[in-house]
C-alpha cells in the first residue's frame, strides 16, 4: 500500500462520495474526465514519493540555517520545488489561456494531499506561492500579473503572505507597517513582519511578498489596511531582476516542527528604500487577503488531515508487523505472541485515527467540491455553505489530526517516541496547524459570532438539508438505521444549541453568548464529521468495492457515532446553560 | 512567583491538605517538624533553580552524543548531579544510620517536584539511581549493599533499571537475556537491552545496572525471571574500581524530548565476560523489580504533573503580559488592547491546565502520603489503597500533563511553537510519560483486570470511604453543595460501572470485560481528580489563606466538576453496555 494515502480510499472519496466524474458538467471542466484526473493524480503521487518524501526527515534534522548573510536549505528542497513547478502544479487550477490545466479544486486538493502527506515543509513553498499568485491573479493589474505570474508559475519566483507583526498576531487591525505614497504611484514600505513562512530561502531567484500595510493617513483598525506587492528583488520592465528591494532577513524562528519551511522575521525598508506596489484599491487589503486566507485555511485543514493520515498509515503498518503480548486469558508463556493489531486497545487507537483522518480528508475534499461549484457553477448556495464551513474545515483536522498523531506514537510505544520512526516528526509538524491561519479561538469566534448568521442563517439551512439527504439514503440500509437514529438525536442537540446561542447573541449578550465558542466549534465539527461518516458508510454500502473496505468504513462510522459524537451532549449542556465558569475566572485567582 | 511551583499551592497541599506536620506521629519521622521539612524543601528549590533549570534547554539542544567510544553530555549535568548528591537527596529517605535524612515520601516527593519542573532530563539520573539503590537496599545482601550503596548515595555511581529488550516491550515474560551460573556464585550475563535510560553517560565513575535475565533452565514466562546487579565496571573487594565488565553501549536512541537523559541500547556479555550477581532469590526478579517499578510509576506521574505545571506557569505569565485583541463588543480600533488573560477562551485554557496540573500534583502527593503511612505506620489499608491507585497515579498526570502542555502552547500561539519559549520543550518532554513504565493500555489492564479486585475489593471501599469523608466536610460549605451533588451523581456512575464490569469478569468474560479498559482508566482518573478538587476546595475554604487563592481553588474545582467530570457519563454508557465496536474491528478492515 502507498505510504501516503490509501488509494482505494482516495478513489472512493473522489469518485463515489464527491462524484468527481460529474465535474465536467461545469463549463470550465468540460474537457476533463476521469482519465485526465487520474493522470495528474498519478503525476502528483509520483513526484511526492520520488522527490518530497525522501528528504522529509533530513530537512527536519538539518533545518534551514542563516549565517547572517544568506539562508541555506538542504539541496533536495530545490529539486523537489522544480519538479513540482515543471509538472504545472503551481498553476494547475488556472485557465488554459494562462498556461494552467483548468483543474477542479477537488482534484487539485487530492494532488496536494500527496505532498502534505509526504513532506509538508517542502510542500509549503509551492503552496504559498500558488496562494500568493492567486491573489495577484484575482486583484492585480494586468501589468502586475504580467510581471510576476509567469515567473511564479514556472518556479523562478516564490510567494509569501506577510501579515503578522511582532506585537500583532491575531488582531490585524493593530498592524503598524507603513506605506508612504511616491510620485510614481508606488509606495515606500517600512515595518517589521514576523512568522513569515518562506520569507527567505535559497530555492528561487526572487520572492514576491504580499504585505499588509497602512497607507499614511489611513483610518485606524482593519478599515485602513492595504495590500502591497513587495518583491525581494525588484523586477525591471523587461522582466529581468533589478536591485535588491531593502527587504532584510532579521532572523529565522526555530520551530518545533515544520522545520523545513523557513519561518522568518523580515525588516522592510530599514534603508527607506523598500518599494511596494498597491494591489487593487487602498484600504481594501484585508478583503483581498481574506480570499487568500480562506484558501489557506482550507489548505491548513488538508495539511493537518494528511499529516494525521500519514501517521495513521505508519502506525497501522507497525501494528500489523509487531508481535507483542498475548490474547486475554492466554496463560501459556510459550504460545506465540500476537501482532499488536489484535489487541482491543490497539484497535481502538487505530480506529480513532482512521475516523479522524479519513473523516478530515473527506471534509477537506467536500470543501474543495464546494469551491468548484461556487467558482465555476456560480452556485451561490455552495459559496454560502463553504463560507459557513471554512472555520470547521480549518479547525477539525487541526485538532484531531494531531490527536491522531498522538495515538500513532502510542501504538508504536517507545519506538514512536524516537526520531528513528516517522510518527515522531508527524506529531511535531502537525502541532503548528491549530495555530497558524487563525487559531482555534479565532475560528470559533468567526463561526459562532459571524458565519452562522450570515444570509439570515442560510448556511445552516443548506447544511441541514445536505445532512437530511444523507440520512434519507442511509436509512435504506439496515446496518445504518441505528446509526441514523443516534445521529438524528445528536443533530437535534446541535440545532437546539445553535438556537439558544443565537437568541443570546440577538439579545445583545455577545460576551455571554461567545464565552464558550471553542466548545461550540468542536461540537459543530463532530456533527459535520459524523455526517460525513454516515455519508461514506452509505456510499460504501451502495458500492461494489471489496467487502473488507466496506466493513472498514461501516465500522469506523460506528466508532465515530458511538464513541466520539455523543460527547456533544455534555458540551450542549454547558453551551445551552450559558455556563460562565471560564468567563468568571479572574486574573489574580490563577 | 517561582517559575517551578506556586509556593502557596505547594505549602497548601503539604500542610493543609496532606497534613505533613502530623507525619511526626509516625515513629520514623518523630524528629522532624515543619522547620526541617521547609529547610530541605528550600535546599531542593535552590539547587533546582540554580543548577538544573539553567541548562534545561541547552541539554535539549545539545543532546548526548556517542562517538563510538564514549558518550558526551553537556558539562552542566555533572555539576547539577553532584550538587544533588552532596545535598543528600539521593538517599534522603533512608535511615539516619544509613546516612539518610529519614525524610517522609511526602516531603521527598515535593523536593523531587522542583527538579522535575526545572529539568526532568537531568533529574532522571539521580532519580533512577535512587530507585536502583532502593532495590539493592531492600533485597540485596549485606555485601551487595556495602559494595554499591555508599558510592550510589555519594554520587560516585549511578544506577539504572534494565528491563526492556528489542523484541520485548511490555511483555516481560518473553525476555531472553541469559544468566549462566558460575562456580563462584556469580553469573555470566548475555543479551541485549533497549531503551535503558541513563544506560551510559560521562557523569559518574560507574553505573550499576539492575538487569532482568533468565537463569539457564528457568521456567518460561514471568516465573523464570531473576534480577541481577551488573556494574559497568567491576568493583573490587576493597571498593576500588576494577575491570570493565563487558557491558557495551551499542548506540543511543534519539528521542523527541527528554533528550538530556541518554536512552541506550546495551550489549551485555558480547565477549562472554559480563559478570552479574543475583539479587535475592532466583526466579523472583519480577517481584523485586515491581517494587522499583511501583515507585517509578509514581515518579512518572509526578514528572508528568510537574512538566505540565511548568508549562502552566509559563503560559500564565505570558497571558498576563501579552496585549492582544479587545473585549467582545469593543469597536474602537484605537482603544487599548487587553492582555490576553482577559479573553474567556484564554481563561478556559488556563483553567483547564490549572485543573490538570494542580490536581495531578495533589494526586502524586497523596500517593506519597500513602507510601509514608504504609511503610512507616505499617497501615495495611494505606498499602491497599496505594496499590489500587498506582495505575491512576501513573496515568492521569501522563495523559493530562501533556494535554496541559498542549494548551500552554496554544496560549502562546506562534511563540509557543518555537524553541525560543520553554513550553515547546515541555510538550516534547512530557510525551514520553504515557509510554514508559507501562503504557496507558498496560496500566488500564492492571487496574481493571487486577487492582480493583484484590483483597476482595477492599481498595475500592477504602477509596469510597475517603471520598465520603470529603463530601461530608464539603457539604458544610454553601459554595460547595452544588458541586457535591454533581460529584455524588457521577460517583454513583463509577460505582455502577465498576460493578457491571466486575460481574462480566467474574462470569469469565475477560476479553469482553477488559476490551474498553482504557476508557475505564480515564473514568477512574477523572473521578479521583474530581474528588481531590473537592478536597482542595474544602480545605481552601476552611483555611485563612488569601481570598484570591481560595477563589482560585474554588473556581477550578467548579471547572473540573462542571466541564471535565461529566464526560464519564458517556464513557459509562459504553462500558456498561459492554460496547464491542473496537473489539469487533478486524485487521483487514483498516
Amino acid at each position: 500500500m502507498s505510504k501516503l494515502i490509501n488509494p482505494t480510499d482516495l478513489n472512493f472519496l473522489l469518485y463515489q462520495v464527491f462524484q468527481a466524474d460529474q465535474l465536467n458538467q461545469l463549463e470550465a471542466f468540460k474537457e476533463h474526465d476521469r482519465s485526465t484526473y487520474d493522470a495528474v493524480l498519478r503525476t502528483a503521487e509520483h513526484i511526492a514519493e520520488a522527490y518530497f518524501l525522501p528528504h522529509n526527515a533530513k530537512a527536519d534534522a538539518q533545518e534551514p540555517h542563516f549565517d547572517g548573510q544568506r539562508v541555506t536549505t538542504v539541496d533536495e528542497v530545490k529539486v523537489a520545488w522544480q519538479h513540482f513547478a515543471d509538472a504545472g502544479l503551481i498553476n494547475a487550477r488556472h485557465a488554459y489561456d494562462d498556461g494552467g490545466m483548468q483543474l477542479p479544486a477537488l482534484i487539485h486538493s487530492a494532488c496536494n494531499a500527496f505532498f502534505m502527506s509526504a513532506n509538508p515543509s517542502t510542500a509549503g513553498y509551492p503552496f504559498l506561492t500558488s496562494a500568493a499568485a492567486n491573489v495577484i491573479h484575482a486583484f492585480g493589474t494586468e501589468e502586475q500579473k504580467h510581471t510576476y505570474l509567469p515567473a511564479m508559475f514556472s518556479g523562478q519566483f516564490a510567494g509569501t503572505m506577510a501579515l503578522t507583526e511582532p506585537d500583532v498576531g491575531s488582531s490585524l487591525g493593530d498592524l503598524t507597517t507603513k506605506a508612504i505614497p511616491q510620485d510614481d504611484g508606488s509606495y515606500r514600505i517600512k515595518g517589521q513582519k514576523m512568522y513569515i513562512s518562506g520569507g527567505d530561502q535559497d530555492i528561487t531567484d526572487n520572492i514576491v511578498h504580499l504585505v499588509l500595510a497602512r497607507i499614511e493617513g489611513a483610518p485606524a483598525g482593519v478599515k485602513g489596511i492595504s495590500l502591497f506587492i513587495v518583491p525581494k528583488i525588484r523586477v525591471n520592465a523587461d522582466g529581468q531582476l533589478g536591485d535588491h528591494n531593502d527587504v532584510q532577513l532579521a532572523g529565522l524562528l526555530h520551530k518545533m516542527g515544520y522545520r523545513g519551511t523557513t519561518s522568518t522575521v523580515l525588516n522592510f525598508g530599514e534603508q527607506d528604500d523598500c518599494h511596494g506596489w498597491l494591489i487593487g484599491e487602498a484600504n481594501q487589503g484585508l478583503s483581498y487577503m481574506f480570499k487568500m486566507m480562506n484558501e489557506a485555511r482550507i489548505g491548513v485543514g488538508l495539511g493537518a488531515a494528511m499529516i494525521g493520515y500519514r501517521g495513521y498509515l505508519e502506525s497501522l503498518d507497525y501494528a500489523r508487523q509487531r508481535p507483542q503480548g498475548r490474547a486475554v486469558g492466554e496463560r501459556d508463556p510459550l504460545s506465540k505472541p500476537l501482532n499488536i493489531i489484535e489487541h482491543a486497545d490497539v484497535k481502538r487507537m487505530l480506529l480513532a485515527q482512521k475516523s479522524y483522518v479519513e473523516g478530515s480528508l473527506a471534509l477537506c475534499l467536500f470543501a474543495a467540491r464546494l469551491v468548484d461549484e461556487s467558482e465555476q457553477g456560480q452556485q451561490q448556495d455552495s459559496a454560502i455553505l463553504l463560507d459557513l464551513l471554512t472555520p470547521v474545515v480549518k479547525s477539525f483536522p487541526s485538532f484531531y489530526g494531531p490527536k491522531a498523531n498522538d495515538l500513532a506514537i502510542q501504538v508504536l510505544g517507545g519506538s514512536g517516541y524516537t526520531r528513528e520512526y516517522p510518527v515522531e516528526q508527524c506529531y511535531r509538524d502537525n502541532r503548528l496547524n491549530p495555530i497558524h491561519e487563525g487559531t482555534h479561538g479565532i475560528q470559533s469566534l468567526d463561526l459562532l459570532g459571524r458565519k452562522l448568521w450570515q444570509h439570515n442563517g442560510k448556511g445552516q439551512q443548506l447544511l441541514l438539508a445536505r445532512i437530511q439527504q444523507t440520512l434519507t439514503r442511509a436509512q435504506q440500509h439496515d446496518a445504518l438505521q441505528p446509526l441514523c437514529q443516534s445521529y438524528q438525536q445528536h443533530l437535534n442537540t446541535l440545532v437546539k444549541t445553535t438556537m439558544t446561542l443565537g437568541q443570546t447573541l440577538q439579545q445583545g449578550n455577545a460576551e455571554l453568548g461567545l464565552a464558550n465558542s471553542a466548545l461550540y466549534l468542536d461540537m459543530m465539527g463532530r456533527c459535520v464529521i459524523g455526517w460525513l461518516w454516515l455519508e461514506m458508510a452509505e456510499k460504501a454500502l451502495s458500492s461494489e468495492l471489496a467487502d473488507e473496505f466496506i466493513h472498514g468504513k461501516l465500522q469506523t462510522a460506528r466508532y465515530f457515532i458511538r464513541w466520539e459524537l455523543p460527547e456533544i451532549e455534555h458540551q450542549a449542556q454547558l453551551l445551552c446553560g450559558l455556563d460562565t465558569t471560564c468567563m468568571d475566572m479572574q486574573n489574580h485567582w490563577f
